[in-house]
């Protein structure tokens, strides 16, 4: 398992300014989000969110990692001893859990989207995409190593396959606003997973 | 095949403007583009191109169908009659050639995030995307037909598959900037096609 970087504690302020964010980007999406707005959703002034966020993109990079430490504390309780059940619950909860979060799967990818022109949101996405690749490779190699994946994959090559998997999902997702295309993704994994890593 | 809604000649001026649309789109990304940016690149005022586009929209949805109708012309030129080898440069022509192309693939990227508030954009995005299905569809049933590929895969599911690791590598494309996460799709799809294909 990689470093934990995104493994520390958040304090009260910190976490209700993090949901108050959820919200407005839910509600208005990234191209339109103003920090009067996740100040109106947080219920203070955007001086208070000033406070603890220099900018909107500081604020978006706590936000993104905040996404990602509370995806990894839900696998986390998803995990099982078994590799490939503890393999399907990761994809589980990348793909067929985001069908009622629509809202949001957009709001990242207009983030995606704005990577090349905002240093710092790319950056962290970069972060994400490694942490959850090293996620998914972590879990490949103990299966590899317990036999109950063959031993001539690379753990490494299958994860990026996979997460390439889940962003191709997400990316039609938003487009069709089609929740099907989360399951065909999902299957799609599977069968890469049964060719390429069944003993 | 499909019907080809977008097999239609361009006069020479709806071409030179796709063309300017082009450059304006991948020196300016989407966010950003204006008419004037288009109507500099054109050579024309930006009077000579709402002559022809109505909103700034109009002219991005012709500008999607433009880009359509190039990828098929050239797959058309690459088509070979062997399933394997012509879903091959299918797929090298939709991952490993876009590779030179991060600009345009960024300000595709932006388009597809911007989908869900701009509904003649996402719907013309809908007919791309269904439109490549259909393409990669047709070579799969051709191959499942002539007893190249198995004759138990369904190739509407093999296709949306495809399409999900093409779009998924394209998403990677921008936020890492790394052109290896198209050739990791590309051993992803062969992986794939093996896995499920091969008789």
């Amino acid at each position: 398992m990689a470093d934990t970087p995104t493994d520390r504690e958040r304090t009260d302020v910190e976490e209700a300014i993090m949901e108050a964010t959820y919200r407005a980007l839910r509600e208005q999406g990234y191209a339109d989000l103003t920090m009067r707005a996740i100040a109106e959703e947080y219920g203070k002034t955007t001086a208070a969110i000033h406070y603890h966020y220099d900018t909107k993109d500081d604020l978006l990079v706590a936000f993104l990692e905040y996404l990602l430490d509370t995806f990894l504390d839900h696998v986390h309780d998803a995990a099982t001893d078994d590799p490939e059940s503890h393999l399907g619950a990761l994809l589980d909860g990348l793909l067929i859990e985001r069908e009622d979060d629509y809202d949001l799967v957009c709001a990242l990818l207009e983030m995606r989207a704005q990577a090349p022109y905002h240093d710092a949101i790319r950056e962290q996405l970069v972060r994400n995409d490694e942490y959850l690749r090293e996620v998914v490779r972590s879990v490949v190699a103990d299966g590899v190593e317990r036999g109950v994946f063959r031993d001539d994959v690379d753990p490494d090559t299958v994860a990026s396959a996979l997460i390439t998997i889940v962003k191709g999902a997400r990316t039609r997702f938003v487009v069709l606003a089609d929740p099907s295309v989360l399951h065909v993704a999902r299957d799609t994994a599977d069968a890469y997973v049964q060719g390429v890593l069944d003993a």
